[in-house]
């Protein structure tokens, strides 16, 4: 019997959309449930570690957002050929984490004079260190792929981390001038199977 | 014929000694080359995200110290039985690396006042919500590891941060007071073979 997958989240994309993207991807059914802030405080002590997303797997809990990620991407077959390319995904993975968690440093902070500083330091140099990076990876790719010849999960996290926090959040559209094969990476996995469809019917929700 | 394996790091234990101890649990020979602050800035720039450690697989890099744990983890069986016991590591091992990133913060804070300020919410608030939740997870493990019957990577992850970071580098020996079911823990963990001849034998090495 195939499983019955419950995700919790709040109404956002932020840490939840990847899990969504996958199950789109893979065209599996999930309860999508959108959990509201004012039922948020009750719930909040059932779930393993007092947050959110959290991946309900015939009645197990699983949480943390890249290893529900992992978890789906491995049986649905995201992660590559070999375990060295899954490896590879987990690292390229864990690297957008970086830069996203530096990029929260800026969205937590509250004086405003440090909150300017800090997103020059995001965008002047945190943001071009990783796209250099994967602008580069992606340049020696035959596929278009970041790991191997097909879509891997790495793609999908890392392309929803840039699209999402470097063009959205930070509000930088000219950031990926200087790196055309990145919009092309972006755009390649927005147009995969199911993914595509979901971006196109997805109802309308905040990052 | 066996992977040819180089880890590189500085001479500390820091993100790398989780690494060394699943290399000394699984009796794998590698080098565990220690490079010297001098040579750094000579060698960043090979390293795929300026960052080590880095662990060389027959010529291979794979950065991020998580994921050469996991990868390794899954080469010499300590992922547990099946793909959600993988995954459940996954989860407490991110878990715990919230709870170092936070301890983080205080590590890098240079202003004094600031500094006492987040360690007294590290010491007082964090370190104890992530305490109180492993020390339940193991309270109903049968086996006393964290997931299924056997050792798994997250327990040898778990334990070295907590031991390391709550003990040592937050110089908190009481911490584990209330928490005997994590001290047993990480006992269990550090006589387990080839770990307890590492610790025995390990050069002496900073955090």
């Amino acid at each position: 019997m195939a499983p019955q997958y419950k995700l919790r989240y709040f109404n956002m994309r932020a840490a939840a959309e990847p899990i969504r993207l996958i199950f789109a991807h893979a065209n599996v059914e999930y309860e999508d449930i959108r959990v509201a802030r004012e039922d948020w405080p009750e719930l909040k002590p059932s779930m393993p570690w007092g947050q959110m997303p959290v991946l309900e797997i015939d009645g197990v809990y699983l949480a943390q957002s890249v290893a529900i990620c992992r978890y789906l991407a491995r049986k649905y077959n995201l992660i590559g050929e070999t375990e060295l390319d899954a490896a590879k995904c987990d690292e390229y993975v864990d690297a957008i984490m970086d830069m996203r968690q530096d990029a929260g440093k800026f969205f937590r902070e509250q004086d405003a004079a440090k909150k300017e500083e800090l997103k020059q330091q995001i965008v002047g140099e945190t943001v071009p260190k990783y796209l250099e990076k994967f602008n580069k990876i992606l340049t020696q790719s035959d596929s278009g792929f970041l790991v191997g010849k097909k879509l891997t999960y790495a793609d999908i996290f890392v392309s929803y981390i840039i699209d999402g926090i470097v063009l959205k959040v930070l509000q930088q559209p000219e950031a990926l001038a200087n790196y055309p094969v990145i919009q092309k990476h972006i755009d390649l996995v927005n147009s995969q199977n199911g993914i595509r469809e979901w971006i196109a019917k997805r109802p309308e929700t905040p990052f």
